[in-house]
């Protein structure tokens, strides 16, 4: 089966080798011709454009940056969907807002192309082993169909429900990074202050019933201090939150969290944390120029946690 | 009538004088003596105790830095509850927590005497003129019947209801003054960056229906960037801020807002902010390091407010 | 001077016959033709589209719902910007967001059209008594032509700055609206629960430094309970603080109370407040159905602002 | 050995009856006599008081409800410390809060007793079956000493550092709960709103790396709505996240989610659900009375993370 493929960066390049590793036969198609030449010398046949790669195919995948890269390779002069025709398959991987692929969704149906979303997680290294996960939303039966081409690059496959679900899921569970890694730094600030080491608090925590597994992974840079490169850039995972918090928004969801964990971000990022791992939200909240807290009064004070009445000589006179 | 005062600092020293300029002998105490010299000069007489003084005198002042002060004065050895006796009435302007005046009355009770808790607000200067305010959380009757006292020293004397009520409604003056000046502040800095001019701000929001009057004050240090010396330092209100949230807690009332702007204020302190004018926190939210904000990008984009779907390459491969 | 008038709901309406009082001689469109009988019946001229109207008048106000409509009634097909030809000028009145503001500036200019952005706050009855506010945003030249027309229909004309200035201004004293609302709601049901009486509250706060003017007159609503019909919607306060957010974060500034009172007011929207005054807020924080809160133990008792060790009891056995 | 043991409750009787089956004879004393029969069936002796049972043992421990009821067995009128003598051990697993247990330090050193905080986390099936944690803080040499006698009861033997730190550790664990509960009830109502059912998102979030491991437990009482009996009640919890706020504020570390967190707990115990497991923090941000939510408009929209100008629609006309 002739399998076209556009977009080919560092996820889609990975991804287009492992379907010609199983013997597909590929079209290929990218904005810089160079990245194909790999795919190419492999056996691969260069498109001019996508409208040409889809005449030549009976599934598209696109792999791309964004959903105007996205929008251009289907509906742009030269796009695909004009041009692939009935019955034909199209499986879009980038990384885009539910309701744009919900959008692309209703696209293809009208030039009666069948359509999934398929947002991937993974990294470079696992796209090139073959074991991303597949975030998948559409018909089943698409699905099936799609699955054995999948499986060539994934070892998850998820079907999330109707068009749009991928790309959901893949919302909510950056949501939860973002959330749990704030937290899991305010946990880490606090408990260091209350005279824990931060050794004894990664034994306790990390691994634990309360700690989410990822967090494992931040220990070096925490111990280390090194936040670059990143992983994955704090203004990354905070506009990751700001679309989370804009979709809720749309749907009349309350997220008090995530917007408060959004606008600390937003304030690392102010004070130039935005290109380190998002993980330097710890040392934005550990670094601290105070040097005579009245707070500071109580540390060693038996009675820290009484009402320490000092308090009340700070009641403002107007 | 001969009146006790014991605490004779910036504020009490102020109150006794008026006292004693409407003709009422004074006995004062006061920890360290020298700052009785002034109103011991013009007739009033020292005491060598809380307990002497009390032997003396039908009512007592107390004007303390805080309730641990308060409560040595009162219950401590030479403390002035056990010898003031029965009928007699002492009126606590100490700014202290609704529960500690509360518990004070309960003890004068216990010794028969009338209690009144009566913080005050103002400033120094209207300390001298005669113009505080005085909360007073106590019996009708109590007030009426020292109402001309209290009227030496203050021009709004709002009896706010049983004991602690007074204390009560200070800290919900300041929960709004802190919450007020951090909500202004983000809405400057927000209102700058969209290309608003700081005075065309002010001259539009201050005296709108929408600011609080109090912030027109602060114009001027926001204008001039001088935040020292602090009217109110940023380390006390968040103080204020935080007794308002332990309060809440205890009462089972919600204040997400409140416990926002504390933890603003608390970052803004660990940025060495505590000692500046409370206003500072414009300051501590206007400054970015921020080099090459992803977000700017649309700055000047007529799409700005687009869901900018570049956002969607943010999202994160795992 | 002719003046074309687009737009004649509740406030186009009103403003449109201010400028006919003024001898202005208008000619007018509206969606639905009926609206403009009024105007009509006094001399207005009526015209079949924004097209039709453009071409026979110098000036243009629109005053519409919202972008969508001001974009068709400009750039639709029988918009008026193709039509209104060079040194002309239009005058948006309508309530939009900055970005789009900008976006229709630009597309004026390609035309050689001269454009104010000039969104207005007042109400029904202000429009009515030409009492509006306007907040321009444009050239200075542009609104001095303007500024006896705007004349006719306001009495406080304010030059923010460049295009979408005025729609920026209007977001920030929304801004400030939304979270002084929330809270005061916050302070209000804090001081009821600590035993201070509602009036006492109100005597107190609502006219002193620390409360924003527009306070007062909640009073009432919460007073009564009755916060039917809105005179501004909660779910509409609600959206414009989710507009402010969305843009704070376009342009990288934070508002860490901005966003937790958007989410206050989503969870109030979610309890079935949406369509009520945005002050029923308070009844929302206010209501309790908590029987037996282990919180209000410690309501009466004199350490209420002690650590309460009891609280050590709820530690968690994982 | 002898070993001294006061505070019989639902854990301390499991805890005590495995030092017994390990054949250390036991010296016991509880508030009601009856709860020590079962022990003293076996052999255990009993003592009328703290003081009574501290001059027949060399070790004691007390497992006791809150830190009032540690400080009366161990200071009060026949209080163990003063009868205990130096060099004997004082092993205090009851949950306090790190600033008491450093006082209770304090005062057994002033007496010559060594002393060690060491607070547990585990059910009572683990403490029946000696599975407990311990959350040791103190001396090394007296963990060591001690380290036999906890190892009858426990399986994971912690030790956190100086006195207090076992609770500092313990507050801090239940921090990561209540935010981890929280932001990932966010997560579910949000996903389940764009069209995600609630069996796929449990599917792809427990077990992946975004998710705390705690939360799967949680899964059979979210899809039955069941929350009650409560493992962990929510007010609980929410007086956790109060403590662990009380103490960051102690010491100057900014905890903004921790604090949101606790918030939208406290709405939750305000809406009735104080004494419901944790997990119903998802039920009170899932259920919604609102009918005609603006916001939904956008639902199904594939333009619904666009800026949707409508939203302008609704800036206020003050």
């Amino acid at each position: 089966m002739k399998i076209g493929f556009i977009g080919l960066g560092i996820m889609g390049s990975r991804m287009a080798a492992n379907l010609q590793k199983h013997g597909h036969s590929l079209v290929v198609f990218n904005r810089t011709r160079e990245k194909a030449q790999p795919l190419v010398g492999e056996g691969a046949k260069w498109a001019d454009s996508p409208a040409a790669l889809a005449t030549q195919v009976e599934v598209i995948f696109t792999m791309l940056a964004h959903p105007d890269a996205v929008e251009e390779a289907a509906l742009g002069k030269d796009g695909l969907l004009r041009h692939l025709g009935p019955d034909k398959m199209w499986i879009d991987c980038s990384t885009v807002n539910p309701s744009f692929s919900r959008k692309m969704a209703a696209e293809a149906k009208a030039q009666g192309v069948d359509f999934l979303g398929a947002p991937v997680t993974g990294s470079k290294g696992q796209a090139e082993l073959a074991k991303l996960t597949f975030w998948v939303g559409g018909k089943t039966s698409d699905l099936e169909t799609c699955r054995p081409l999948l499986e060539c690059m994934g070892n998850k496959i998820i079907h999330c429900g109707g068009p749009g679900t991928g790309a959901a899921l893949k919302m909510v569970m950056n949501q939860l990074l973002g959330t749990a890694m704030a937290a899991f730094a305010e946990g880490l600030v606090f408990g260091e202050s209350l005279g824990l080491s931060r050794e004894v608090l990664f034994e306790a925590l990390l691994g634990s019933p309360a700690a989410a597994p990822f967090l494992a992974v931040k220990r070096e840079r925490i111990e280390s201090g090194n936040y670059e490169p990143a992983d994955f850039p704090l203004r990354w995972l905070q506009k990751d939150l700001h679309l989370a918090a804009l979709s809720a928004y749309e749907i009349g969801a309350a997220m008090p969290l995530t917007n408060a964990a959004k606008e600390v971000y937003c304030l690392a990022i102010r004070d130039g944390r935005g290109s380190e791992d998002f993980s330097a939200i710890y040392d934005f909240l550990a670094r601290s120029q105070d040097v005579h807290p009245m707070e500071n009064e109580h540390h060693n004070d038996p009675e820290a946690f009484s009402s320490h009445p000092r308090g009340a000589i700070d009641s403002h006179h107007l």
